[in-house]
Parts: structure tokens; C-alpha cells; sequence
């Protein structure tokens, strides 16, 4: 009977575990909410109709069907019993509960929005971590250049060309620079009524600048490419309140806004704080549980937290919640473990993270890219970052259908997946009237079911 | 001022319309309740994961950016006023209401799943008209396979294992083929507990043969490529239940599954009965809408109802409801809008049907299709099927990313858009922990919005 590992989440660091672990000596099981592994840094396209969601989505059984020693779960975490070593998961629909035993845990369930304590905003201000997620600001973003499109009132056409983005960091800059392209390129031609010059996007920012992961020289030229794209960035500007009319910055300024996106906190998933009590700890103030140098929860050697649910300091400094430290982070582990198994196992070096650089695309040809003192901006940068995600999308299909995507729109200043799927509509039609109540002679597309 | 053309419906029949009147000297309005025309031949391929949403719809703006004449509502019809010439929409989500006047009008609201008097099957066995049915579809077989590879219960996962669709047409046959392959070439090798000659796919037709719009011989052969595939197909088997067990056939047969797809029987849009009491007639049993010879409502020869709405009789049969019917009477009545439009009009020509043929798609390499009294069957019929069905796909962008996946998917036997996306799981997870109330630090790829 081999030893058991198992991984929670499927996400840049637990995908990465799983695979390096394909020639320990260890049963390893994959535990993720939905069923496939997500390409994070391009969900913003999504967002912006640049691409449609399973183009950037791989399903993880796909992903480790050659993996013989892998076994894939679809299944929520309940709870984990640290000191009986095992996983609770919450079972289907009818909530039973199922256990799985293990001999090493990997927790790497990542982050969510945060709302500093006012949840409230959610509903006004939805984040960008799921595929949900980005569907539904993709339905909100074109539903409100309808709505203009359609109303008279010219107050509420306003508000609803103007798009306020919380949050400098990538990916809000991302976000801005997307729609006032979208609005720029994409749907100017298409609309009669409204004007391009009349989408105002808003990114807001509450520190005193942008992207802080690079220098203030490079954050600046960043700043300079969203102004030239038409992108309003504000600064010192702290959010007090998000209703369905707009923002409300500090000082009373209000920004009315029908459309507004949060990217700016995040918060480790409910496991973090599950691993921590476990433990007896407390996380952080971002609701991550606190590692040792090995990845380790203190007095667990058999458990380690990476990724955005980890905090781990290095240098005096926690590490950022971006992808490079989770995937080093599960070699790290992955290797570890697979060391431990062997006879004869000796002490843990430190893990140390390897800051390989920062990239942020502001749109078609504009992008910031740091990396070894090197800096670089505009179109360069955007052909590095454009090389590195197709590189680092899973899956050769997603890979050449992605790039013959952005190639298309790169050319044709198009976007392919402007589709609006209005849940409501759909449930409001119903099926009013009433049918006949049998011998309805077949006809067209369908069969019959109950015909004489 | 021009007059005015309301279309209502962006399908195959709303559109054609649209286009056909582009050099006409007339203002055309098309209405619809999404933002995209959807291909719906290939619905059965989101719901089997091989295409992504996206790649089968066009946004209709950009289907007529180039189209002077043309302007794009989106939007629902509440009610038409025939003796006013008023077509009055439903407003955002405000329930007021907008008054749209019209010279002519072209209803092509097209049809829905239709249970014969049984809706509370609807929610045991979900149609296929949409894309969010198309969506639905692929995370309940999607989700029965993740169940099954996780229940212990053998019962339970015969009936997990089991896919029953009801009605023997076209797309009753693409999709049980499709779900056999998706079984057989793609989820095989993923899984770690089920085999792929567990899973059973049963297609129930009422009558006493399925695709009843090919010769008896064809049929036939239709039903060897399925038997070749795997897929039971059920002739004079009437449904008489369904619930979340499965399905009940006359004679008290019982098929446990928990996937049941209905794809049986469609009846007309709500617009279709809108519209024959607004004209003092009555629909016929499916909800159609009786038109004259020149696809115009009776007294009321300045309003058409074309394709799947409406009833249409030639040589003594209604026409069937499929895409060159609808085109067929789109293009005619364009031609006598713009004939009639200018002067001296005479005397309307009837509109006669040409049937150009059938085809239907049973899987890889297997088809069926009858044209000019030729018949094939097998590789060629699925060549031929392939060829229609990427020349008539709107918009070159799609035509090439459907093709590549195609081409992917037969060589690799692979499907890329297998994606889950459980909103209920997200929802019940929700923001459980209170993040704290403020002072949280910039990380990862957020910004900062309250931060000190």
C-alpha cells in the first residue's frame, strides 16, 4: 500500500504539485471545487469578450489522465481533522460526508475577493476569480452598451458608459485597458446612438500609485499607455461606498457608474483559517495561515500550504500571491515529499522563491515587463507577455486557438466572444401557455415522445 | 422618412430577412432577446463539450455593422398592436414599456421545447434550444460522470451512467451519439473508476421509426451506425413519466437515469398565439401562426410570419420546422417588402419551398443525407454534413476556430471545452469569514482600494 497524498485545489500550485509528484512513490489524489484547472492571468479576457471561457479552462482529469499514480476528485473540502489525517469532503447534493485519508497534505486553495468588511459591495462590484465570474461581468459589460444604446435618458446613459475598475494592481490595469478597447475598436461601429468618446473607464486606485511590483518609473510609462488609450487613472482615491449608482470616493466625490469591478483585495479561501485552528494559530490579516521556511504548518511536517492561501516570509516580506511563488513553491513541496519517501531522508532546506520578474499588459501593444533590472514597456513588453502566457496555457488546442484569437482580433480589431446569456430572460419566458395534451404529429428538428 | 421593417427574431428566418433587405429602401429594425444569432445545428456540440459557447453564436451588431439600413434592439416583445402597427417591448428590468411603429412586420420568433401538457418534465429533461440549455447540458453529463466515478452505490451508478433522450429527430440522434463517443474516446482514460461499457445511451422515439424525414432504408442504416456506436434505439416506445429517477414508458417500463434530454417535440413562441388572436385566428397545435400563400397573415398583408412560428402549407403537409425553410421564406419576403416598396406593385407571387435535402450526424465518420434522390450514408454523408455545416457557420473567425477544433478532435479524439461551471457551488461557498475591517496591504494581483 503506498503512502497517500493529497492535494487541495487545482490551481497554478496544485496542478504543479500533482505533476511533479508523477515519479514519487505515493498515491496522490487532486481535490478541486469545478473540474477543471484555470488560466488565471487571462480571465480578464474573458471578461472583455476576448475569449471564451473554456479556452482558458483545462479540464484536470485531461491534464493528468497519462499520470498513472493520480486520481482526480470533484468535490468540496467540509473540514480537515489534522490530528485523525483526514479530509471531510461535502458530499453531492445531500450532504453527506466523505473522508479521505491521507499521509500528506498539500492545501493550495488559493484566494477571492476580499471587501475589507463590507461584503455588501459584492453584488455591486463582483471580482474576477472564476470563470463565473468573468461570464458575468462579460454579460454585465455589453448589457450596459445596450442598455445605452436604448435609453433617452441622458443621465443614465452616463452612468452606464462609465465603467469604475477598483484596484491598480495587474489585473485591473488589464481590465481598464480591455474595455476602453472593446469600447474603442470593437463596438464603435456597431452601435447607431452611442459614441465612443462618451465610455468613460475609471481605474481607481487608493494607494498613492499603480502597480507597486514595479519601479515608479515603469508604473509611470504604464500610466502613460492607459492615458493614451483613453483609461482615466486615479490615485489616492479611497473607495468609502459602491451602491448600484456608482462609487463614493473619499471626500464625497462620487463616480456614477452602472458598471463597476472590484480587483482590488483578495482573501485566502475558508480552508486557510480551517488549516490555522487546526493548528492552534491565527492567520494573517489577509486570511492566510502562516508557514515555516519548508511550507510547513509549525508542528505538522506532513502538511504545507502554498500558494495565495500561504503566508510566507521571505526577506522580512510576505510573498505576493502571484503564480510563480505558488508553482515554485509546489516543486519545492512536491520534491520534498518525494525525498522524505526514500530511505534514509535528512533536514529540510528553506524553500526560497526565485523572482523571475513582473509583466502587465495595458492593452494591443501596450504592456509594462520587468525582469533581472531589465524594464521594458509598450510593444515589446506586450510581445513578452504575449509569449508567456500562450507558452504557460495548458493544453496544445486552448494554445493555437488562443493565438489564432488574439491574431484575428490583433488584425481585425475584432472580438469573438461577445455573447450575452441572460439567465433571467430565459427563466421569465417559461413556458406560459399551455400545450395541447397529446398526439402532436412530429415535425421539424425534434422527434415524438408521446404521439399516437 | 423611410418606412419602417420590425423584425422580430435574429435566428436563421430573422436575420436571412435582415440582409436580404440591405439594399431596400426601408429603415430595418431587428429585435431579439439575446445579443447573438446562434447556429443552432450545432448546439448538440456545446452540450457534448466539443465547441465552446462562443464559437457557434454571432453577436448580431456585428452580423450587421456594415448594414446602413439596419439597427439592432436588444430586447423582448411584450405585445404587439396589429391595428396600431406597434410593436411594444419589455424595458430593462423596470417593466416599462416601449413603443417600436412599423410599416411591415417579419415575426420569426422561432419555437421552444414543447412537453405536450407535461411541463414539470422540463425540469427532469431540459431541451436544446438555447445556448444556456446547451450550457446546462454539459454540466449535468459533465456531473454524472463525476458522480458516478465517485459513488460507491452500484445502482446509483447505473443510473448515473445512464443517458435516455427522448425523441428520435435530428437532434436526438446527434446528441446520442455524441454523448457515447464523449464516453467512449474522451472520458474513458480520464477516469480511474468507471468503464466506458458501463455507460448506456438510450434514444426513445414514440414512433415506430426514428428521423422520419429520410426514407425508411436510411433510417435504417441511421440505426446501424448508432448500434455501431453503442447507442439503444427504442422504437414505439411512448414516455408516459419522467422524474429525477428517469424515465417511464408505456407499459410501465422503467429507464433509470439521471440524465433524461427531451428532444422530442417544439411548439411556437408565445408571439405565434400573440399574433393569430391579434388577427382573430386561432394557432394550430404545435402554437403556430396560419400565414396565407405569401407567408402573410390573413386580412393583415403587412405582417409575415416565417420559419418555425409559422404554418405553412404546401402540396397538403405544413412545412417542416427546419433553417432553409425559414431562410427560404426570409429571402421572399424581403424580395416582395422591397418590390412592394417601390412603384407599382402587382400581384404577390406564392412562396414555394425547395427541398434541398437532410442530413443528420450520428458521430465521427458517420452520418446520414439525402439530396436529389441521393442517398448516403456513413463516411461521405458525415463529409458532406461538415462541409454544409462550416460554410454556413456566420463569421470567419468561427468558421476557422470550429474547424481547428474539429480537426483536433478527430485526430486526437479529444474535446476542449469541458468545462463545469457550478454556480451553486460557488454561491453556497459565498464569503463566509468576516475579512477584517481595514488596513490590508497591496498584494498579488489586486490593487488597493481602502488601504491607508
Amino acid at each position: 500500500m503506498k503512502r497517500k497524498v493529497i492535494i487541495i485545489g487545482a490551481g497554478f500550485g496544485g496542478l504543479t504539485a500533482a505533476r511533479a509528484l508523477s515519479s514519487a512513490n505515493v498515491d496522490v489524489t487532486i481535490v478541486d471545487r469545478t473540474n477543471h484547472h484555470l488560466f488565471q492571468p487571462l480571465l480578464y479576457q474573458v471578461a472583455t469578450a476576448g475569449l471564451s471561457a473554456p479556452e482558458i479552462a483545462s479540464p484536470i482529469r485531461a491534464v493528468l489522465a497519462g499520470q498513472k499514480n493520480a486520481r482526480v476528485v470533484l468535490g468540496e473540502v467540509a473540514r480537515v481533522d489534522v490530528a485523525a489525517k483526514k479530509v471531510y469532503l461535502t458530499a453531492d447534493d445531500e450532504g453527506e460526508r466523505e473522508a479521505l485519508s491521507y499521509d500528506w497534505l498539500v492545501a493550495a486553495a488559493g484566494a477571492k475577493a476580499s471587501y475589507f468588511g463590507h461584503d455588501e459591495w459584492e453584488k455591486y462590484a463582483p471580482g474576477l476569480k472564476s470563470l463565473d465570474d468573468a461570464v458575468e461581468l462579460r454579460t454585465r459589460i455589453l448589457l450596459a452598451f445596450e442598455s445605452a444604446e436604448r435609453t433617452t435618458d441622458l443621465a443614465e446613459r452616463e452612468r452606464l458608459l462609465t465603467f469604475a475598475i477598483i484596484g491598480g494592481g495587474p489585473t485591473g490595469v488589464e481590465l481598464a485597458g480591455a474595455i476602453r478597447e472593446l469600447a474603442r475598436y470593437v463596438l464603435a461601429e456597431d452601435f447607431r446612438n452611442i459614441r465612443v468618446d462618451e465610455t468613460r473607464v475609471v481605474l481607481v486606485e487608493a494607494g498613492s500609485r499603480i502597480l507597486t511590483m514595479f519601479t515608479p518609473e515603469l508604473a509611470r510609462k504604464a500610466v502613460e499607455q492607459l492615458q493614451e488609450l483613453g483609461v482615466e487613472v486615479r490615485c489616492d482615491a479611497k473607495v468609502v461606498d459602491i451602491d448600484a449608482s456608482g462609487v463614493t470616493l473619499d471626500g464625497n466625490e462620487k463616480i456614477g457608474a452602472r458598471t463597476v469591478i472590484w480587483a482590488a483585495g483578495v482573501r485566502a479561501t475558508r480552508l486557510a483559517t480551517e488549516l490555522a485552528n487546526g493548528v492552534g494559530q491565527e492567520t494573517d490579516r489577509q486570511g492566510r495561515v502562516r508557514v515555516g521556511v519548508d511550507c510547513s504548518l509549525p508542528g505538522h511536517p506532513e502538511i504545507f500550504a502554498i500558494g495565495d492561501m500561504a503566508f510566507f516570509e521571505q526577506d522580512g516580506k510576505p510573498l505576493p500571491g502571484v503564480s510563480p511563488v505558488a508553482m515554485q513553491q509546489a516543486r519545492y513541496v512536491a520534491k520534498l515529499i518525494e525525498f522524505e519517501e526514500s530511505p534514509g531522508s535528512s533536514d529540510r532546506k528553506p524553500f526560497k522563491y526565485f523572482d523571475k520578474g513582473s509583466m502587465a499588459t495595458i492593452g494591443r501593444s501596450r504592456a509594462v515587463a520587468a525582469a533581472n533590472g531589465l524594464e521594458l514597456s509598450g510593444f515589446l513588453a506586450w510581445l513578452g507577455w504575449l509569449f508567456v502566457h500562450i507558452y504557460y496555457l495548458i493544453g496544445f488546442q486552448n494554445r493555437v486557438v488562443v493565438m489564432f484569437n488574439w491574431a484575428w482580433s490583433y488584425f481585425s480589431y475584432k472580438r469573438g466572444a461577445r455573447v450575452i446569456r441572460p439567465r433571467s430572460v430565459r427563466r421569465r419566458e417559461g413556458t406560459g401557455d399551455a400545450p395541447p395534451a397529446s398526439g402532436i404529429p412530429t415535425s421539424g428538428r425534434g422527434g415524438s415522445a408521446v404521439t399516437p
